[in-house]
């Protein structure tokens, strides 16, 4: 059911009266500033006293707690358990795997003393020093490869298939809310297999799983593919990953899937005996998607007057706004807008029911109205004494301009709820792919390849370029040459062209398709 | 529908011979050990390389994400939302309450630098010292109270309910699996309100949430009160607990809920203006339970063969075992196991559906049997041949002898299976509560009060006692004394005798109905 826009002669509830758009600055004015803007107004997290670490706050964690639902649902689905391992990783193991030590050295956190003391002022000092160090877990693949190690001793207890939910810090110098934080919460799947085949299997299969729960529930279309030496996990012997292009064209990795080979078993000692009797290392992979999955959502759908929410993510599909113009109205009005709540919350919507608020709070109708708009809930309803009347709702979708508004039938609109939410869920992939589509081009030549990557005139520096689909060698030097020249990277070899071979576009030589962009 | 025990001609599957039980030692012959052992023998969770930090293993982190699931519906139709703050908490703030920092201090993690750097000779050292050392979070008030100082301006902000899912540390020496380790999962719930009558009624409303949850989801019945002041939480000016009665008689703090009265809102200056115009300082509330509470429900149910789950916690209900007496029966049994597990799995149980097992490994019978036993799964369930034959199955409940087996229709079996789940978690309710029943006693006098919390010959030192309830005047020093004395400690000032006064057994004065036993 797509809500025609029509005229509607009373207004009941005008908006305020906005200049421009709700949030300022506006994307093409600054985009970086106006991401900052949208989750502020839309309370979605905000930076804390702890430099690095931000708070998530209710609206903002309640669209964590529906990715994880879904994501869990099908972790399950796919045969993983959950469970739980140390936050702490004693500094020696860290140390066990070369490039895995390499990578995350220089992020640590590192607790080194175990109780507080007063010195002779009175004020505390680190005391009861540890033995060792430990590290505050950047990831946690030596310390459960230390515990797999006991976990696995035959073929019969493979494969192992574990993930576990958890907070995670890497030092980062640079913070963006969501984006890139010293603290996030994430999940990270551990798997042990008995073969190379069976290892790669699941590294692909998870990052399909990623990659079909970002299209079908986040409505954040990507390229799946695999990395580069360059940017493949320290430790890993493939990486590959789900890259979703954001509305300044730039390049989000919004989640990635290791094939680990024997590198963690041979540093853990993850042996088990095979069916022959053998002793073997083992095969491990890991995959892992974070908070930052909610960063790329909302740059992928929002606009200038803030956050739009996919409703399969939304915390809440639609809010009820009563108009009460008189006193005396009021009882009646409500007594609608509850009974109307309760309809809708009846229809069954995906594995739970359809989300409703009623806001009744005594403050400004256009304050309000903004602020469910700022929000980003996908459907906004106003009820007053004439809609009362005539049976009626006043329906305003969050996918269309915020004065587009429709009076449809009540009984309609709640018989046809699914129908609808299901309308602006389609309508903001086939948005977001419209708009990877417009800004991806098949370049043949270095020439046409720095051309798309300069900025014009007209446009801003911050928003130009997009996806480079392009033939490439693959050569690290080449490519390391051109992220310092050009400020692109390869995003990844996808999956759906790796086979084929072209020839690269810098050297001529034979080469694979790659997508370069910037990135975050 | 309660299951008779019959006698069966033929027993299909016989258990394995045991000479004795599961679990060794048995509870009566080393109480302590027997825990170890029936947590082990469940597979719940094991101590780790990082001391005092336990992992939790899939099924043991299955009970938490149950106990989680329930809960979270219960906070969040009491009007919570939750969020997630910080895992490090800047020095400085904890001591901003001079309680609080005495309470907690001893038993820091610090965090003192943000990297690893090699020495000469290769070896990694901490690097990038902290201007300010950073504390792991051992309960978050501090860091909550800065962030809603300023989330809290106006009345009508209040008041504000929000609850937060995390781990936390707290470098305890001396631990035990669940029941107190270093880093433990929890749930910590931050209020803040207008008036002190409203923060009162939070803190009890949620002691509530906790005792009813404890009872009708976990089947271990609980005592509500209030702590005297030598057990209340370090900055609170009253401390609530549910306190549950462990097998060996000791009382189990399971959760606890604090009227912090003013003392977070002055320390960290949380003011909000009243409808009158006036700045006032807030009330807060927090409260919260964690992975103790999987310790509780092993140590209240198990038995000498291991785990027993009441069945609206167990992470599966039923694991349906297929007996192969002849290979050539093999695909029959399978299907017909199969087809038994999908029409239980469509069974509708509390917010979920029965979740079944089929445990077809290729192991011999009676080890796959008793780990099953000894995992405390609600239901065993035989199926081979004869069984199919007859339309029949075998079953036997976890809550009755593991030989206590009975052959009933397999239609009645999937029509009966939420009567007969209900039944057991019903059983397992009443039996804790007519253990503990046995091991209360109203005491008079000092004199039967010694005598009844010292061992008799008969009896092992570790198991005896129980929960005196005596009147008692409440004297911090009197307290104090029999603390020392007699190892017990005043649990709590139950709420539902809280307001008469009867005469203390110790001095005569005046005093309240208390509950003295000893605790973990």
């Amino acid at each position: 059911m797509a809500l025609q826009a029509r005229a509607h002669l009373c207004s009941l509830m005008p908006m305020a009266k906005q200049s421009k758009n709700a949030i300022s600055p506006t994307r093409e004015e600054d985009y970086p500033e106006w991401y900052q803007q949208v989750v502020k107004a839309a309370d979605l997290a905000e930076t804390s006293p702890v430099r690095g670490c931000m708070v998530i706050k209710p609206w903002g964690y309640a669209i964590w707690e529906n990715i994880q639902r879904e994501l869990d649902r099908r972790f399950k689905a796919t045969g993983h358990k959950n469970a739980y391992f140390p936050l702490f990783i004693p500094m020696s193991f860290l140390q066990k795997e070369a490039e895995h030590v390499d990578g995350f050295a220089k992020e640590c956190a590192v607790v080194t003393h175990s109780r507080l003391e007063a010195d002779a002022e009175g004020k505390l000092q680190p005391a009861g020093p540890l033995e060792e160090p430990l590290i505050v877990r950047p990831t946690s693949e030596t310390i459960i490869g230390e515990l797999f190690s006991k976990w696995v001793q035959s073929y019969r207890d493979l494969p192992l298939l574990i993930n576990q939910w958890a907070n995670v810090v890497r030092c980062e110098m640079r913070t963006r809310l969501f984006l890139r934080t010293a603290e996030f919460l994430w999940q990270e799947g551990h798997t042990v297999h008995a073969t190379a085949e069976e290892a790669m299997e699941e590294t692909r299969k998870m990052l399909e799983v990623y990659a079909d729960f970002a299209e079908t529930y986040m409505a954040v279309p990507v390229i799946t593919g695999e990395k580069t030496e360059a940017e493949r996990f320290p430790g890993a012997d493939a990486t590959f990953a789900i890259e979703a292009m954001m509305q300044d064209r730039k390049a989000l990795q919004a989640g990635t899937s290791h094939f680990l080979g024997q590198n963690f078993s041979k540093s853990s000692n993850i042996k088990y005996l095979s069916a022959e009797g053998r002793e073997e290392f083992a095969w491990t992979t890991s995959w892992g998607v974070s908070t930052r999955l909610v960063g790329g959502l909302i740059m992928t759908h929002s606009d200038d007057d803030g956050l739009v929410l996919p409703p399969r993510i939304a915390p809440s599909h639609i809010v009820i706004l009563p108009v009460i113009p008189k006193e005396e109205t009021r009882e009646a009005v409500l007594e609608y807008c509850q009974a109307l709540k309760a309809a809708l919350e009846e229809q069954r919507y995906l594995d739970d029911y359809v989300r409703v608020e009623l806001d009744d709070r005594d403050i400004r109708g256009g304050e309000k109205t903004w602020g469910w708009v700022k929000k980003g809930i996908p459907l906004r309803v106003e009820v007053g004494p004439r809609d009362m009347e005539s049976g009626s709702v006043f329906v305003a979708r969050r996918d269309r301009a915020p004065k587009e508004k429709e009076s449809i039938s009540r009984d309609a609109f709640v018989a046809g709820i699914i129908e609808l939410l299901e309308d602006i869920q389609g309508n903001l992939l086939s948005r977001a792919k419209a708009f990877r589509e417009s800004h991806t081009r098949e370049l043949k030549t270095e020439a046409e390849f720095i051309e798309f990557f300069t900025p014009k005139n007209s446009e801003q520096p911050e928003i130009h370029g997009g996806f480079a689909s392009v033939g490439f060698c693959c050569e690290a030097e080449l490519e390391d040459r051109i992220a310092k020249e050009h400020k692109v990277t390869v995003r990844c070899i996808p999956n759906d062209t790796r086979d084929a071979s072209i020839p690269c576009i810098f050297t001529g030589k034979p080469g694979k398709r790659v997508i370069f962009a910037k990135s975050y």
